[in-house]
């Protein structure tokens, strides 16, 4: 792996529970710690497509206290300070702001990139391209520039980046219009068509002082909370004073509470392949080919079957007769789930809280 | 269990591979091997039906060489020379034949019944007085009786009987009046409306003259061939008697060699419950009731899923959105098949048997 070729810093947000993969997620073993896009997990992938970028030393990982240890563990080059436990989830927001404050208090005033971790990218040379510019511009713009994910069908479970005019003078840079909410149908289909708005892939890239200005400004609150915090990272009393902020930390999304009310942002479209694997059905869009239209990973025999996304090891599949079904076995649980209906894992999940069954959360 | 309270014999014809319910049944364990009925085999469950009336000195089971072990080891209060290995498949007609001379070389001049060992049957006390009936019967009329079981849809997968007058003085006595083919649909249908048809449930009740008789007329090849073997049993001489004897028997039916070239044969009525469990869905049909219309063996979370048949141990089975399918999983297969294509497992296995993996068979 090369060594650090950029000025810029990455905080990659490793926080959330991912429980559309159920029965593979498990609350110990979220969709981020899953090797849902390559033989090693989405994080491990996620550092390793920044690392060549950044090095090791600026790449932060903020991630639940149940987590860190398993962080940790999948990247073992990192700094131990470099992998933070939030005491409680609070959403993006104070996240954001935790991890802008000790990139500066690391590294000082650098560009800083804030990464979902549990996206998949294919194109690792092109994203870091694309990562690289945004650092570089948003250290000239003194703003923040946001990667936006061309669409390729009328989502509606993403927000969108409305975009305008190329910046003079900066290639590959597009005026920022507005961020816009999940669309319905209609609005989606005239996104797509309309070539102006992009989805939100929830990847930005601030100058430091920008970033302090606008969280000064959207989220004093948090700010003041966390700044004892980030001031005592490295030292004994950074957890007890990480615990004493979140205590009451109102919870909020960086998007809702500071990106939504930028007067300014700047947009770069995606030339990467991305996929944010919202579903078993979006796994099995990147998954391998197994014949008939099924996808998946399994030793299988389809037998007039197709369009079945499977995920089952050390075992033989056998379809006979079915289309469009999502089949995944782990050990101790066995989902069988029409692909339309992959999103209500969630009700699975639900009725198993409901039993008390933890075993299988 | 009662001790010997009937004249009669029984021969268990276990010989099957059952391969409709792989991936449970294997060639090591055949449907008659799996508990697809009770918590105990299909063999055990039709030994306990029939020892109470008869004594586990008068059962006698016939089976293939690799299964004869197990099917002892089912069987402990047997006597060893009890279970009978063929060396080689060659149908019914032998084992029959086989079957028929080992019961009377046992026991001397008794009626016997040809039983297959892999049918569900609830009702014991009513199987037994009806099986004692033919019994009497059988001596009464020296002929053959044979237990029909009447439709309760108009299958076209079995054969059927058809039944003339009552005999008069003998009641719940039939006469016959033929073996029927396996019909067409609108055949099946009238016989399910005409009243006059009931399925062959292959449980034959023999009187030994008649039989003896009957065999000498049809098969009189295949008595020759066996006659050394049946006289060598005890002796440390069978295994190779009957080696030889099967080495270039041909291979029949015994419905087809005999019973369908009787000029005459009774029938009674079964009024006990009765599966052939011939196949996945059938399964479901006895299997417990999992709510919303699944039935099976599994511990199962429902969303929206009805009619499905799940055989699942050990963990936990979540359907979502799904509908009529049938899925089995084994520590090393997991089938997920549409109900009505059940009988397309035997395509699985072809395909096993094409690619040489032996382990899965």
């Amino acid at each position: 792996m090369a060594g650090k070729t950029s000025q810029g810093f990455c905080v990659i947000m490793a926080g959330g529970r991912g429980t559309r993969f159920w029965p593979l997620s498990r609350t110990g073993r979220p969709k981020q710690l899953l090797p849902l896009a390559s033989p090693v997990s989405l994080l491990r992938d996620t550092y390793d497509r920044v690392a060549p970028l950044v090095g090791a030393e600026r790449v932060l990982v903020i991630t639940s206290g149940d987590l860190a240890s398993a962080c940790a563990d999948q990247l073992p080059e990192l700094p131990s300070g470099n992998v933070i436990a939030e005491p409680v989830g609070r959403n993006t927001a104070p996240c954001a702001v935790l991890g802008m404050g000790l990139a500066a208090r690391l590294a000082g005033d650098v560009p800083v990139a804030l990464l979902p971790a549990d996206h998949a990218v294919p194109d690792g040379d092109i994203f870091r391209d694309q990562l690289e510019l945004a650092f570089a511009r948003a250290v000239d713009s003194r703003g923040v520039v946001t990667i936006g994910i061309p669409p390729t069908r009328p989502e509606t479970g993403y927000g969108y980046l409305e975009t305008g005019a190329d910046v003079p003078g900066a290639e590959g840079i597009q005026a920022g219009v507005a961020f816009v909410e999940k669309p319905d149908r209609t609005t989606a289909e005239s996104y797509l068509t309309g070539g102006q708005h992009v989805w939100n892939s929830g990847i930005f890239v601030w100058d430091a002082g920008a970033f302090t200005e606008a969280a000064g400004q959207h989220l004093a609150d948090v700010v003041e909370r966390l700044a004892p915090a980030v001031a005592a990272h490295g030292s004994a009393d950074f957890a007890a004073a990480l615990a004493t902020a979140y205590a009451d930390c109102p919870a909020d999304s960086i998007d809702y509470a500071v990106m939504e009310k930028l007067s300014a942002f700047e947009v770069i479209r995606a030339r990467f392949g991305w996929s944010d694997l919202g579903s078993w059905s979006a796994w099995g869009e990147l998954a391998a080919e197994l014949g008939d239209g099924n996808r998946g990973s399994a030793d299988l025999i389809s037998i007039d079957s197709r369009d079945n996304v499977v995920h089952v090891g050390d075992k033989l599949v056998a379809l006979i007769g079915v289309e469009g079904l999502v089949v995944v076995d782990t050990g101790d649980a066995l989902l069988v789930c029409r692909s339309r209906d992959d999103q209500r894992v969630k009700d699975v999940i639900n009725r198993l809280e409901n039993d008390g069954r933890q075993e299988l959360l």
